[in-house]
Parts: C-alpha cells; sequence; structure tokens
C-alpha cells in the first residue's frame, strides 16, 4: 500500500508498504485524514536527539527507534473501520472513527508517533486499538475529526491553568498549539483572551479563533501592554521561557506548551522575586481527548480557519517545507 | 551606637553609628538577637550584582543603595520596645517584639534588609514600625524569636507546595532554608520527610529538626531511592534545578526555595515530558511570619539545636567567614 515515510530527514513516498495485519483487540482502518504536526517537523530534522533524550526520559530504557531506517509518523486523524482482528469486538466496518494515537499489542503499549514498525496515520491504512476508538459524531466532518488531536493538546493546557474564567490569559506564540490554547480557553468561558505572534496571518487566525486581542511583539512586549497572570508559552524556542520570568508581573502562572528540545537558559532569580510558577504541560488525559472531540462536533470549535491546504501522500515532503512559512500554513491535512 | 556594616565586601565594626530618630508610627528599639542570614553572606560577596538584578526585577526603578558606602543589615531579630514616635501607639519601653522586616516611613515601604540609611539588626538599635510589631509570647527564648523570620521562609514554601501529609517529601540541601522546610513539613504532619546533603552535621540537625530519613547524595541521588512527587530545593546554585527535572519522578512538584543568582541552563524536554511543574518562591506572608512565632512558642518548633554560635558585634565580620563551613555552622545569633 502507499504511505509516506521519513528516510534520512526528507519524507518519501513508498507504495510498497506492506499491508498491516491487525491482531486480537486490534482494528485495521483506512486512514481519511491526517494532520502534519509540528513535532513530526522537528523529528524531520532533528531525530537522533530526540531518540536520545527520549532515551534518557524513559529512564535509560532507550526509545526503540532507528532513525537509520524508515520512520512511520502521522498521529492526527480519522478513519474508516475496515476489518476487526481476531475475537475483537468493534464497530462494523464502515464507522468513521478517531482515537489517541496508542497501539495495544502482545508488546504493550506503544505511541503511534515515531516507528519503525508501528505504521501512523501517513500511509493509507493503519491498525488501531478496538478499545480506544472513539466514533466521530453524525454530522461532524472527517477532517475537523483529525484536529480533535492538537485541539486537545490546548485544552490539557488550559486544564492544568486552572484559568478562571475571569483571568486574562496571553497566549504567546500562534502556531498550532497556541491557537488550540485559544480555542480552549475561548470554550472554558475566559472574558479576554490576548495572543502574540510576529505573523500578521497567525495573528489573524488567533482572532478567528477567539481572541479578544492580538499583539505583534515586533511593537512592543506583550507584557508591557497586558496584565495577564496566567501565561501559556507556545513556542518552544531557547530565551523564551527566560523572557518570560524576566517580563511577567508577580504571581504569574506560566504554563509552557511550546516544546524547546534544546538546552534553555534562564535567570531563577526573577521568578523567585516574583513567585512565578512554571507548569510544563505535554500532551493530554485520555478524557480531554474526548472532550475535545465533542466540542469539535457540538461547534464549540470551530477549526475550519485553520486548515490551510490538503494534499496526497506523494506530497508530504514538500508540505513539511510549505509549513516553515508561518505567512502560508497552520495546519496541513493529509488526505490518502 | 555600636554597629556591624558591610563595607568593601566585609563586615566592619563601628561604634560611631547616629542613633536612630523614631519618627511618627515608628518605635525605637533595642536589639536584643539577630540571625545571620545567607542572603546576607550572599549580598557581602555580590553585592552590586544583586543591586543590578533588583533594579532589573523593579522594573528598572532600580534598587536604591550605593555597595560603595556603608550598607546596613540584618533582618532576623528580636527586640526590646525603648521609645516610640510622636504620636505613636505602641507597648510601652520594655516589651520584647519582633516584626516582619519592615520600616513604614513617609518614603514610603522599606525592607529592612539591605540599605545605606536604614539601620538593620546588626546595629545595638534600630526603628521598627509600630503597626507591624508582634509581641514576643512569655516564655519563648529571645534568640528562638529571632527566628521567626527564617523558619516563616520555611513554612511559606511548605503553603506553596500544597502538600498533602501523605505525600513524601524530600528536601534538598540542609542549610537554615531547607532546615527551616523540614521543619514546617514536620509541624503540617508530612508523614515521609526525606532530607538530603552532603554534609554529615546537616544532615544530623536535618534529623533533630523532623527529617524521618536522611540521604548523603555522595552515595547515590536521592531519586534513586526515595519515590517523593513533591521536592524543595533549598541549595540555590545553577545546576540544581537541571538536575531535579532529569532525576525527578512524573508529575514532580519542584518548589524552588534556594536563591541561584547566577543564570542557570535547564533541559526543558524533561520537564515537558513528565509534566514537572516549578513553584519559585521568596520570603512569606505577614501571617506566615505570624503563625512561625506562634509555633516556636507553642513548642511545635523547638530551633535550639539550629543555633551554633552566638557572638557580638565586633566578631560580625568573622563569623562570616566561618559560616562558609557546613560543619561547623547553621545560625549564628548576635547578641549586640
Amino acid at each position: 500500500m502507499r504511505a509516506s515515510v521519513l528516510r534520512g530527514g526528507r519524507m518519501v513516498y513508498r507504495d510498497d508498504v506492506p499491508d498491516p495485519v491487525p491482531g486480537p483487540g486490534q482494528v485495521l482502518v483506512q486512514v481519511r485524514a491526517c494532520g502534519i504536526c509540528g513535532s513530526d517537523l522537528h523529528f524531520a530534522a532533528h531525530g537522533a536527539e530526540v531518540v536520545e533524550l527520549s532515551g534518557e526520559l524513559a529512564g535509560g530504557r532507550g526509545m526503540d527507534l532507528d532513525v537509520g531506517r524508515d520512520v512511520f509518523m502521522g498521529h492526527e486523524f480519522s478513519a474508516e473501520v475496515l476489518e476487526a482482528g481476531p475475537d475483537t469486538d468493534t464497530y462494523p466496518p464502515g464507522t468513521l472513527v478517531t482515537s489517541i494515537p496508542v497501539l495495544l499489542s502482545e508488546k504493550g503499549v506503544e505511541p503511534i508517533v515515531f516507528s519503525n514498525s508501528t505504521l501512523g496515520a501517513y500511509a493509507e491504512r493503519m491498525l488501531l486499538s478496538a478499545p480506544l476508538l472513539l466514533p466521530i459524531p453524525d454530522g461532524l466532518d472527517l477532517k475537523h475529526a483529525a484536529l480533535a488531536e492538537p485541539m486537545a493538546v490546548g485544552l490539557h493546557a488550559v486544564n492544568k491553568s486552572g484559568i478562571d474564567p475571569g483571568e486574562t490569559a496571553l497566549v504567546i506564540g500562534c502556531g498550532p498549539i497556541g491557537i488550540a490554547v485559544v480555542a480552549a480557553l475561548r470554550v472554558r468561558g475566559v472574558e479576554t483572551i490576548v495572543a502574540s505572534d510576529f505573523s500578521p496571518k497567525r495573528r489573524e487566525l488567533a482572532a478567528l479563533m477567539g481572541a479578544h486581542q492580538t499583539i505583534d511583539p515586533a511593537q512592543g512586549s506583550p507584557f508591557d501592554s497586558v496584565k495577564a497572570r496566567v501565561v501559556f508559552e507556545a513556542v518552544g524556542v531557547p530565551g523564551i521561557i527566560g523572557d518570560v520570568i524576566r517580563r511577567a508581573r508577580r504571581g504569574t502562572r506560566l504554563v509552557v506548551a511550546g516544546v524547546c528540545m534544546q538546552a534553555d537558559t534562564l535567570h531563577p532569580f526573577f521568578a523567585i522575586g516574583k513567585e512565578i510558577s512554571l507548569q510544563f504541560v505535554n500532551a493530554y488525559e485520555p478524557d480531554e481527548f474526548a472532550a475535545s472531540l465533542r466540542a469539535l462536533a457540538e461547534g464549540e470549535i470551530d477549526v475550519t480557519p485553520m486548515i490551510t491546504g490538503e494534499i496526497g501522500l506523494e506530497e508530504v515532503g514538500a508540505a513539511f517545507d510549505d509549513l516553515a512559512d508561518p505567512e502560508r500554513h497552520c495546519k496541513i491535512l493529509v488526505t490518502p
């Protein structure tokens, strides 16, 4: 079957990937849409480093992955049930589903994110876990359903912040994660949501997705004009956390949703003097994923403005390049 | 009158300091005891840097202090009321008191910590603010009462952690702040308090002050043997936060009570992957200071083992040197 795989740092189209065979508890599905995530771009550029750090994070057990071999990716998807594995009770063929990107197998619990063996959704077909399937509610666009995953990341960050609707939120960085945070803040009823990004296109998108005010940091630090005590950092490059700590107000709760993969330097003195807290966040809980899907189905979040491109499996490599330009793209969907 | 002042990085004895005159709302007191704080040692060594960073922290207004002139210090004290300023209603002369180290004056609110003009407690006499005075409860040793201040720092850190008695606490660093954290954890009823320090003397002191277990990190990282989700960092040197982030368990709440004055480097990836939170803390609220004084008076905390020296004003300079050795000293009291 057809798939797009990471090979030597580039996404490569293949038409010779063997069809996966569902085991007990597994379901073979036809991928209908898959969003390209920033973490995929990062892995393409810095895979070896991610593998090394992940190995250390896991306590030295190592991530079972060889970047010298083809890597399957794609973890924001919607799909159609084709066939259940042996002794597997699941939805009938043709049911439209999504799932948290985890495959349960005899080997245990495997994230569907980067793997030499487990297919991701940059492919015609893949395996999912029957107990984890969520049917896509009637009337919800399949392409929108694929974005339940990144929107859940934003929801989780907002939940971890514990923000009250009366508190002002400042979101720094309006890529897909920042946008997902803005949308989740709006669903929570936060009355003042300020979003900051250098890109005019991204600021426009943030406003469409729920920001009450947008700021161009090239015109001055958002901290000069916004009295926020809850700040979401969704940039993920070295220096951002240190900058927030220097500029933020006393008692600021900083939620770090950006994924900075390099070492970073900051001056604890400023965080101490202002009693700042940093909550680092990652992914979401299964119930947050389900809540995110529900918010899309009920029209609380409309992701239409986020989808800026739609491509086939042959074009994934080019799309990875295109996503570097914030003026052109937010979320590109692969529809195999 | 006599005082010990910071001059060119050294504590110098003077017998020619003019007696302060209480203004409205102020009270002249006789200092009875003053603890030497680690922040005083740090200021002696790195005063210019502290002034610069504090100025930036204050939003560029600058700290009104010239390290080229004599600096008054001393903020952990007990004292005896001598005389009230004009139109000032306060306790009668002879009353034993303590106070948060803040002087209210026509100029506003001034911390009694480092100043070219406002006396601290490394002096025979000083000014305090009538509304802030707390009488020392009957039966509480004057020298112990002076330590209400550092013990309040520990209480505040523990309050900010939100630790439940059933959660295991790991305290890294058993200098005065780490010890104050241990004592406050014990008062809160935390059932498993583990304290880590390279110094045998400090580990012994931590056990006396309430730690259920002590660890020598030279024998292996405390994170290898202790399953704690609440960690107090009371060392305050570059690298500690990054080390905790690498080694700590998923979901760890790290309370940063150590005061690292230099830039620090860490790897956000580990904090993200484990959803660690960092709460930086500083000082205490007035009600925590009062609670700390009460805990001392009621015998919930006995600071006797912490007091490892008692000196006169002439000996403050030598005491600053002696405090560098963790095997000899925890807290030295100046009794003018």
